[in-house]
């Protein structure tokens, strides 16, 4: 869930600008979004009815008897996830109407008499219902049946699924709430359903159940049934949630229940459960997230490493756990109104969500290594198919994520794109903002306003930005890199916002203790992180030769194949050592050489011809 | 199986000199083989008996009809191998006699009528025998069994456990030779196990046999039942052996696979075996074998990584892979008299088994990295146990590896410790030499021949000891580093042979497409590879922030807790760089400083306090 409706939340410094007040026109976004609408959506839902994800619901519902279960147990959530998205997407894309009704009707069919929904756990498995919590991910499925419920309510003010949604979430009340037994999910993520449904019912027995699972977890003996010690740290169970102070274990289960635990701050204010989640931030920026914002290290457990262990071949940093990521620091934010949140959110769409999906809209990266030998290529689907469906609603519910409203009737920009937007004040006054620039390629923003009155308008500044500016007509304002410019004024109808953030090209060195990028540099033009793919760099045998030197101009230009995407252009030495041999007392020189080097967005990695690839390079 | 008995192999280079012909008296190996008799042999027997390991055996054999089957499904195997060793000990080590002889009593009680072993598949699951040869481990466990009945035969003449074992191979050939199915086993293992067990019963259907499993991976489709391309790299199935050009997925499966396709090409000379084996070698040593000489990069699948893919902390490098590299190069040296399988064979007992085993002989590694926080300790037992009992026959049989005699009647001398060999050459002449050294830790060594005659003297010269000298009386040879020194004379009794390896401290570098080694070295002396732990070098807060000046002179030191072992100590600066941020365009230098560095063997890291130990140092 994404569109976060914080509202009436009692602890959230911000409220929500939905998306559908939120119009984006611009050149980088609103095509990706098109992909999403026309080829993603449409592409996935073939996918799920070929792959017999429907066909699960038209066997529990007794539509289909003569069919088995098809697939992995929890590919159900699949289908809720596309619902998410293709219900956030109804408003602009009538072609999806069929297809998100079938699939209501589908899910709405298979529910059960006490509400249960879950369409493996039926018929001769159906006594084993709630009984493996720690594995079988039934709490997990019904989370996100809950979302898509939330989005299709919000996106067509029909209650329909919202009722099937309701249904479900009090048999899970009855079984785990107050009255029941206590019990978690091992893959976190119901969580964040359950607040939501709080907030859309007002119902407080779904708060109340979210915290009681939160709360659940790290009890002696478990009671998410973990097996052995590993496990248990795996599924963040091996210790109670405020005395979790890193992040660690399955990096996406991770982030799902830091978020859900933030759902449960912004209604409670409970500070025992910000104290854990400022320490597992920290832990996370400081020593286990990638350059590029993606997270996970291993592909052992698809798991947080431990501190400082990022390697870059071998980086696992799923799509899904970055998408995680833009989730938790998207509620962080709507509880503080701190640029770091903002800031690491544009960071990760840009680096470390996109790269997850091709230009084409129909091809999922589930890894997200930060160096290639040019065989990981994105796939149409695969059989654990969490990451595309994610990647779709992310891109549904974007909008969503661009401007906020503060409790003392200012506005928050936290991204920027080519657009408008239409905010109610809480004095009721209506403002639009007109914004326009071709960020992220350019760095010159303009913002019309339309609407009068006194308020402060916070454009944040992004971090890297050193040298920004920032006029209203003639008067300057401060613009501080990495916290929020504020413009608090009388504003009049068409009063002009300049921001200006140097585009410079920068590189970036990592922590000492990372070893593997001892020595190299990683390359940024505003927020976008660059990367080298063989197929532009012919005139260096393994990019692993090179030596950059960064004081150089640098050149944006166009490369073959990736049109419309500035690549950076300077020049690069490179050098070739002696022999084969992987250890030896010393190497001579076999050859030198130079070579215009020419860098591409991270994000559109692989999406040509098959090469090496690679991030860090050698300075 | 470690001693290879190529007495008669027609396409071996060289003959073995069996381990009871070797009489090791050093303060190296001697010690702990000691250890390995009295405590480590004992223990394991311990632990076998009571995670009811012989206890599935008294079930089998129906003495135990009130027990379950205990454990894991492969876990006769750790009573075969722990068989094998104990065996080859037996005749030095009388406290043992007990344990092996109620291990052969329940071992033979529980073969069935047709000759199936295999305590899992009783009972119950008797009808899934020969089913899952992917997964389920049956052949490995029957080649194990093999293993441990010609190391018992060879040791007491007693053909008791022979007879079990040649049932149960008649058996296996019933099922899966000529006449039988095509098959082979998930695990490789059986493959050597069945060349041996021609080599000592001279039938050739068991040849035939090991020949036909090497033959029937990479079949399409496979008679191994692997479940999909990645299951089937997992264990050298998805090509035919001989188009197997790298070693690859499960690192302890693949050297088991070559040794067995070697052992076989020893015995019928098929080049097109040889050809795949050489390819295999040069990618391992070229590419994918890390400065210790341990194999296997990833966690998941205990597997190969890609070329370069040689992380230091998540090194998985199991100790059983550098025991198979043991057993693999054993007989390619015997296939070839070259000295660089020699070479590696050395390299890998000091610096890849040798960490596997704590100095008190009842702790063990599993996995080896070569980075580490101090969390890394070894433990006393594992529910998977393949590594100590692995150890255990290593060091039983290790005498076996350090002659050899070869067909134009030369003597092989391929490792060196003090003490004394006597052979028969092809003449009949006997020939004993007497060694006398401190090696590893000092490179003098002198042999005195005790035997006359013309032949060839054949020692090793290792590949680092550049500056080697050798002579006998006034004579001098040259003696080549990397090769074999040849001294082809008329002996007389008491001839005095002086081979002198010049022990400097060298710094090995690796390949620039590792890039997490770049602008680091590796310190050796010798034959040893050195390491850096917290406990002695406190004057620096992390070992990252060393730099390391190898032009320097070393001295050699003892240091607490480790007496008797040569540590090395000399000067290096420091470096603490400014930030806790995990990415930074710059970052400025808090602090520098110096301090006496001490670098220790890294087989004894970890005896002694935790703390953070680095192999590859910072220059």
């Amino acid at each position: 869930m994404f569109v976060v409706d914080t509202t009436h939340s009692p602890f959230a410094k911000l409220r929500p600008v939905a998306s559908r007040s939120v119009c984006l026109t611009d050149s980088f976004w609103e095509p990706r979004r098109e992909k999403n609408r026309h080829a993603t959506l449409p592409t996935q839902y073939d996918h799920i009815e070929k792959t017999g994800r429907l066909d699960n619901f038209r066997r529990a519902s007794g539509k289909r008897p003569d069919l088995d279960f098809q697939g992995i147990f929890f590919n159900d959530s699949d289908v809720f996830k596309w619902l998410e998205a293709a219900a956030a997407e109804l408003p602009n894309t009538p072609a999806l109407t069929e297809f998100v009704e079938t699939t209501i009707t589908e899910i709405a069919a298979a529910q059960q008499e006490d509400g249960y929904l879950n369409t493996y756990f039926m018929f001769d498995k159906a006594g084993e219902r709630w009984e493996n919590l720690a594995w079988m991910h039934e709490l997990y499925c019904a989370g996100h049946f809950i979302q898509g419920a939330i989005a299709h309510y919000r996106s067509t003010d029909s209650e329909a699924l919202l009722t099937v949604a309701k249904r479900l979430a009090d048999h899970i009340y009855a079984v785990f709430g107050p009255e029941g037994r206590l019990g978690a999910c091992g893959h976190e993520e119901l969580e964040m359903a359950l607040v939501e449904l709080y907030r859309t019912t007002g119902e407080t027995k779904y708060l109340t159940l979210a915290g009681r699972m939160i709360d659940a977890r790290g009890s002696e003996p478990s009671v998410i049934h973990g097996k052995g010690p590993f496990d248990r740290r795996y599924m963040q169970d091996h210790v109670p949630f405020r005395e979790l102070h890193e992040v660690t274990g399955h990096a996406v289960r991770m982030m799902y229940l830091s978020a859900g635990a933030t759902d449960v701050y912004l209604e409670t204010g409970d500070t025992t459960l910000w104290d854990a989640l400022e320490k597992q931030w920290a832990n996370m920026t400081e020593r286990r997230t990638y350059v590029s914002g993606g997270l996970g290290s291993r592909y052992e457990g698809e798991a947080f490493g431990k501190d400082y262990e990022l390697p870059n071949a071998r980086a696992y940093t799923e799509t899904c756990a970055a998408i995680g990521s833009v989730m938790w620091n998207y509620r962080m934010l709507l509880a503080t109104g701190e640029a770091r949140f903002a800031q690491l959110i544009e960071h990760t769409l840009y680096n470390a969500v996109l790269p997850g999906l091709s230009l084409s809209g129909d091809l999922y990266f589930y890894e997200n290594p930060l160096e290639n030998d040019g065989t990981h290529r994105r796939q149409p689907w695969f059989g654990c198919a969490c990451c595309p469906p994610n990647v779709a609603r992310l891109l549904a519910e974007l909008p969503g994520y661009f401007y906020s409203i503060s409790e003392d009737a200012g506005v928050y920009v936290h991204l920027y794109a080519n657009g408008e937007v239409n905010m109610a004040l809480p004095s009721g006054n209506p403002v639009t903002l007109h914004v326009a620039t071709q960020y992220p390629w350019d760095g010159d923003i303009a913002i019309t306003v339309t609407g009068e009155g006194e308020f402060a308008l916070h454009l944040r500044i992004p971090d890297w930005a050193s040298g920004a500016t920032l006029t209203v007509g003639e008067t300057h304002y401060p613009a501080t890199p990495g916290a929020y410019a504020e413009i608090r004024r009388e504003w009049q109808n068409g009063d002009r916002v300049r921001l200006h953030l140097p585009m410079s090209v920068r590189g970036i060195r990592c922590h000492p203790f990372v070893a593997e990028n001892n020595g190299r540099v990683a390359i940024f033009r505003g927020p976008i992180l660059y990367c080298a793919e063989a197929t532009d760099n012919g005139f260096v045998p393994n990019l692993h030769q090179l030596q950059v030197n960064l004081s150089q101009e640098w050149k944006t230009v166009s490369v073959e194949g990736l049109p419309d995407i500035p690549a950076l252009q300077g020049t690069a030495s490179y050098t070739v050592l002696s022999g084969t041999s992987l250890y030896t007392e010393s190497r001579s020189v076999e050859c030198t050489g130079e070579g215009v080097l020419t860098l591409i967005p991270y994000y559109v990695w692989a999406n040509r011809d098959p090469g090496q690839m690679l991030v860090w390079l050698p300075e």
